[in-house]
């Protein structure tokens, strides 16, 4: 059976980097508050609240803080969870699956675009193969967040867990 | 573990019936193209078209056909599938998971507001408890489908359901 997602170039950004870390552990740090939070913003940007109801239908909640102090909630849903394997949420729906409307997933104007965001890990040689989608409505969402530096900021933040994972928690 | 869903008298329809069908016949006329289509839209609209890709993030596809002959497509996202007891759908993703517009998910101007609908069904004393609960985003959207007749069009529906499953197929 084909996998349900369908990508599309113009809709979708998405990256892969093997990284040196196993993958129950770069799983940990997406599903557990107290590991995700120290690295899932890159500084000088922080995450400074979490809250994860892990199953279909779940809460996934962040609040990211500006160096300047502002706070910024974000609240999403997660949509199919394989452990260890894959991950998927998006800000297009609430807890208990009810639709959102872009204004109320986030306080900032930066970010008033739908997704749906996918983490897929893999064995591979050394460490893990980890992928990361995000899934767009319509092409100025995604050219707005290729704007913003989707690769780079969740590059950076990959990093910044790839570190935590090799400092041991 | 509570369910996922939160009830919100604001935001949500909901109605109970017992009907004197088992659950059995009900989940294949629901997850089944050939017996969806024959009740799925109260007379003398008719659905023409239906596919179903029926897993979380799997496509539920209708098509509809006013008594003038236009048509109404509808494109929507299987969410959550528990056979003989639940399924949950919503026009707020389309398949695989991917954030809809509300504009496109209906051709209709009467249909454009977000929402996640649920049926649930459990054995009563004779035959079925069916529950069908509409979930929307805000007051306006659920306002605007309980003026559209939200129970009277889903009983309608459902009562062209139970006849179809008493008549046999």
């Amino acid at each position: 059976m084909q996998p349900v997602y369908q990508a599309n170039a113009q809709l979708d950004l998405t990256f892969t980097r093997l990284v040196d870390v196993p993958r129950a552990l770069i799983w940990r740090a997406w599903t557990e508050p107290a590991l995700l939070m120290p690295w899932f913003c890159p500084l000088p940007w922080k995450t400074i609240d979490c809250e994860i109801d892990l199953r279909p239908g779940g809460l996934f909640r962040t609040t990211m803080q500006s160096p300047e102090g502002a706070e910024f909630p974000n609240v999403g849903c997660y949509l199919d969870i394989v452990p260890q394997e894959k991950l998927v949420w998006t800000n297009a729906l609430l807890p208990g699956f009810r639709p959102s409307q872009p204004a109320a997933t986030s306080g900032s104007d930066e970010v008033n675009f739908l997704f749906t965001a996918m983490v897929e890990l893999a064995d591979a040689e050394q460490g893990t193969r980890y992928t990361a989608t995000v899934i767009h409505a319509d092409e100025a969402g995604c050219k707005q967040h290729a704007a913003m530096g989707f690769e780079a900021g969740w590059g950076a933040a990959l990093d910044q867990l790839v570190a935590m994972v090799q400092r041991g928690f």
